[in-house]
């Protein structure tokens, strides 16, 4: 296995910044690059020591790393790989983590030779807040990232991919990129459209009357609404039908409220909270 | 005024525990008393400091408290309130923790004689939690306690029930019961029950993929499935028509995402933000 010594992130948001401060953690690196589109994320993220170099462009992040992660909104991943990939050395190690796997990995398939090295990732571990002055060195700690290697995937790729992401403090486990968007549309995707609609009901003047469980279940609504918006509408095929599931759910919560069936009242309760406690705090 | 000296909580969990914890760091009370239809609650609630005498029967705590506050499940509060009215002196407080008003302000102005000071109360400071054991006596600090007056209630009633909260940390403010009603069905009831529906969903085999988003979202399922029963169908008819509400708004979501009409869905999402990130964290 290829001992990796340059880091290059591309995009030192939340996530990227994160990954190079986990990564200078994990001290498995002599240097971390970065480059971002934002010069000011850039600065930011370069002054919070996620990185210790800044590169004005991204062939030369791309010519000079050994393991190169990219961490954009889930619309721009394929290309900057493609990109990436055109300059890289063929040892290094590609991956990105986009909260979608099945389109990204496709096209990413599809446009780079079979001998690259890639493989997709997506660390579990996102958060309502953006940008580098929100990362943090220990978001992969104990948390999940799922791997979505296909066929024709190296196993060399995977096995560098799990490394990496377990010396910053995840935990990794391989999924399809058809499995895991399955999975995210409920899990991740379905919930953040329910905060959304949830919280766009609540009048102006009605804003002081919101406690704490308002707040809970509504925050993920202050996401970022493009970064969102991509994540949704590439995952919009399998998301469709998770919405009516959950609307056919708040069907049967009506019916048994409009009916005075507290038995199926209580039942329905009592089944999501024995879901729930499972999951804890 | 009345210069209040023994107070009597009627239901000792989260609710009534921590009115008692409360209610003594404020030191405006001689005394505290705690009846409970669980003996085992009312042990928990006299070993936390909670209350400082469990009395073995309701009509002994009406008799010899001036401010008497039922933290009891919806369903029970107007029937309490009832049997307390019957023995306690004329120039008792009585008030109520419920989460919902109108149904059970109409009952007891039904039941008790004009001249009895009672105004109904709601602390928006709710928990998944429940029990003694998660009282806490800083639950009120800072939130909003809700009074819901009716043309019957008499100024003295508004005036020591607001004083009593604002011994005990809260802010308080009037609604009718009504009104009260309806902003609960959108800010607490209809969270809860899409928290629910929500978890609900989740297969026990995807239960490893769960992060954060989730879990907030999905909070409020974990409460007591027969105190949120009570409430939701207290509250039934103006919880059904939000519910329609929410459900035509994820129709929304959902043509934006089968049409791929990316500005609709950034203009739901960013809509959602705005209102959201105006309620903090």
């Amino acid at each position: 296995m290829t001992i990796t010594r340059r880091l290059g992130i591309v995009g030192v948001g939340l996530m990227g910044g994160s990954v190079g401060l986990a990564a200078r953690r994990s001290g498995q690196f002599d240097a971390i690059l970065g480059y971002d589109a934002s010069l000011s994320a850039l600065q930011q993220a370069t002054a919070r020591g996620c990185i210790d170099q800044a590169c004005p462009n991204l062939a030369e992040l791309a010519r000079s790393c050994d393991t190169i992660v990219i961490a954009a909104p889930v619309n721009l991943v394929a290309d900057l790989v493609t990109q990436v990939a055109a300059v890289a050395p063929p040892e290094t190690l590609l991956t990105d983590t986009g909260s979608t796997k099945e389109r990204i990995v496709r096209n990413v398939e599809s446009l780079l030779p079979a001998d690259r090295l890639f493989v997709g990732s997506h660390p579990l571990c996102g958060s309502e807040k953006h940008g580098p002055e929100a990362a943090r060195g220990d978001l992969f700690d104990g948390r999940l990232v799922l791997l979505t290697p296909t066929p024709r995937t190296t196993p060399p790729a995977v096995a560098r991919a799990s490394e990496f992401w377990q010396r910053l403090g995840g935990r990794v486990q391989s999924l399809s990129p058809q499995e895991h968007d399955r999975v995210l549309a409920l899990t991740s995707h379905l919930p953040h459209l329910a905060a959304s609609a949830l919280a766009s009901l609540l009048p102006s003047e009605w804003r002081a009357f919101v406690a704490n469980g308002f707040r809970d279940t509504t925050r993920l609504a202050s996401g970022d609404p493009a970064l969102w918006a991509a994540i949704l509408n590439d995952n919009a095929p399998r998301l469709a039908p998770v919405i009516q599931q959950l609307q056919a759910r708040l069907d049967e919560f009506r019916s048994a409220l409009e009916t005075g069936d507290t038995a199926a009242l209580l039942r329905l309760l009592a089944d999501a909270k024995g879901i729930r406690d499972d999951l804890g705090s």
